[in-house]
């Protein structure tokens, strides 16, 4: 991602870390202490949720996009993930977005449950414009912030995602991920990292393997079977990420 | 759209329009005199662009969510446009949201070249979640704000919307847009409506169709070959709108 961080030579103090799920977002909020921020720094009538406090030298706050207000369930997906971390930036101006959540995983490519995979390129697979240049827009393939110390000193796989707002696959989308060459797939990454762009606020995206997608089970029944285990190790990863930038630039990750 | 506005008893004056190609929004911009804000309200690195002016007793804001900034094209789809409305909604705090566009028809649905549209209800078709409850909240039904008066005197045609990221169609998105009950498809509606809905401002939607889907002809190609002679039909329907719309409360739509 073409990010130009103005202060990569000041140590990193304010971090925004955004998780699409309640169930994904409460161990990295117990682990951190943080606490539901009282002044909602988001408009009247969204339901996007700050947690925030202090660890080591750093500023941390997680954004959750919420429940939604008519059906209650979280509001996972592209758009509201693109426009939490649109309104958390402007909100919290900060020096590093951390997206975390959980992703499937493709065995072809190496991947297995509970995995953790740094991610060093997003791209969307279900936005086909078969028009010129408009094809490329709608594959939005992008470059992550680039932590090789943080990947070599925390021994991390470093993987491709793909993104989008299906939990199934069809086979329009398989053909996509193959020609995103992804690892594994989620249903937020390459719209924060979008927007992260847009905004020039280097962003970093840490994904636990929850389901096989090339495997034989259903992935809505191993997704859910596997969510609560897989996001304590999400979590764990999440605080070995945080050590690590504790104390560092920008540029020394 | 369960809208509620706070203004419903006084004459509306301050009114967004979102339109997502350049092609689409410079005729509109020409109809009424619009002229590029020399500051824009948006923060630095966004290509959003306002183009503003008064007509008659209306504030009028065309928002066009610009060219991409590495590719050039388009910010076509739903990630722009939800962010575009709701940066709008933030920075302008407009008493009605107009999105105006072009859409794919279905002939079966009635659809023909050049139609215009109101629509009543709009849905994605590219969100499936087969997990119950997120299911509903990926296809993602919302009634548009309901204009009787309105499309009684324009004599205008009423229909169902499905929003999706890709131009193309797949058997999936047939399925989907079959059982949206969609006469229409286009790229941004549905994520329109779910901003307005949570920022609770009334939103109609102006689609007219550039190619029909269930034809014989490419949808790309035929989309290209009827976008200037289509828009120019939107852009006389806009204009009957607004012309409806000056002096009128919202409740009187």
């Amino acid at each position: 991602m073409a990010a130009k961080p103005q202060h990569h030579d000041r140590p990193i103090s304010n971090i925004v870390i955004v998780v699409a799920m309640q169930t994904e977002a409460l161990p990295v909020v117990n682990r951190f202490q943080l606490t539901e921020d009282p002044q909602s720094p988001f408009p009247q009538g969204v339901p996007w949720v700050r947690y925030h406090g202090t660890y080591k030298d750093l500023n941390i706050s997680l954004i959750w996009p919420g429940k939604d207000p008519a059906l209650g369930v979280d509001s996972v997906g592209t758009i509201s993930s693109a426009l939490v971390t649109y309104a958390a930036i402007q909100a919290l101006q900060p020096d590093l977005i951390i997206n975390a959540g959980t992703a499937g995983g493709f065995k072809a490519k190496g991947a297995s449950i509970g995995d953790i995979f740094i991610i060093s390129d997003c791209a969307f697979h279900d936005r086909r414009i078969p028009i010129p240049v408009f094809d490329l827009y709608g594959v939005g393939l992008r470059k992550s912030f680039e932590t090789p110390n943080l990947v070599k000193e925390l021994n991390l796989k470093v993987a491709k995602l793909s993104t989008g707002d299906s939990l199934d696959m069809t086979q329009q989308d398989e053909s996509s991920i193959i020609a995103n060459d992804a690892t594994v797939k989620d249903m937020e990454g390459a719209a924060i990292a979008y927007v992260a762009e847009l905004l020039k606020v280097p962003a970093i995206f840490v994904k636990a393997v929850t389901d096989i997608i090339d495997g034989d089970k259903p992935t809505a029944e191993e997704f859910l079977q596997n969510l609560a285990a897989v996001t304590a190790a999400l979590d764990v990863a999440v605080e070995q990420v945080i050590n690590y930038i504790n104390g560092k630039c920008v540029s020394e990750l």
